[in-house]
């Protein structure tokens, strides 16, 4: 059984495990919130902040740097007067967000069903 | 952060955890196999058995409890003589798969872009 961790997952072949980070991102509540403001083009880091009430700039850089780590986002710094900083998904978190997407459906339909009982 | 178990993960709703889930059976190579067979209608204990070389009966019942513990899959006994025992995916199972499909195809494709470096 492998265990959790919070840097990034490597396979035996040296790649992202992708389970792995499922369980990572799905379980983090910031880090959904977080790339469901990037995927709408929120990308900059005082937008996100301001848009996430509760969300201090330092936690906001651990979760940054965790999805940066993770494979899920790329930071891209522009260098303009002062420097624009945007965080965008990477081709892996395009791919992945789908996923994402689709657990979170299969789990809503278990909770309602839950709820109904 | 959640820790891994064998046991079936509920969410704080008493619903199975389906990320959780993800992570216990696509790290698990016997599982992924079972799953396989079971899809493709091989659903009866020493079928299973027949077609995956090294699972040996003991082992087998393992993965089966565990799949059972996990929601995925429903074991059903037919009141024949001798009895006959069939593990279909439930219905959380048949939901289940295909997000286990887009993972394991985003797998291939990280493991496929490593291979070519």
């Amino acid at each position: 059984m492998k265990e959790m961790a919070n840097s990034p997952k490597k396979s035996s072949k040296d790649t992202l495990d992708v389970a792995a980070t499922v369980e990572a991102v799905f379980g983090c509540k910031w880090s959904l919130r977080i790339l469901g403001l990037i995927r709408q083009g929120v990308c900059r880091p005082g937008a996100i902040e301001r848009a996430l009430e509760g969300l201090t700039p330092r936690v906001q850089t651990y979760y940054f740097r965790r999805m940066v780590a993770l494979g899920i986002l790329e930071r891209i710094v522009y260098p303009e007067i002062p420097p624009r900083v945007e965080y965008h998904l990477t081709n892996f978190g395009l791919h992945f967000m789908p996923i994402l997407d689709s657990i979170a459906e299969l789990q809503g339909d278990l909770e309602g069903i839950a709820e109904n009982k």
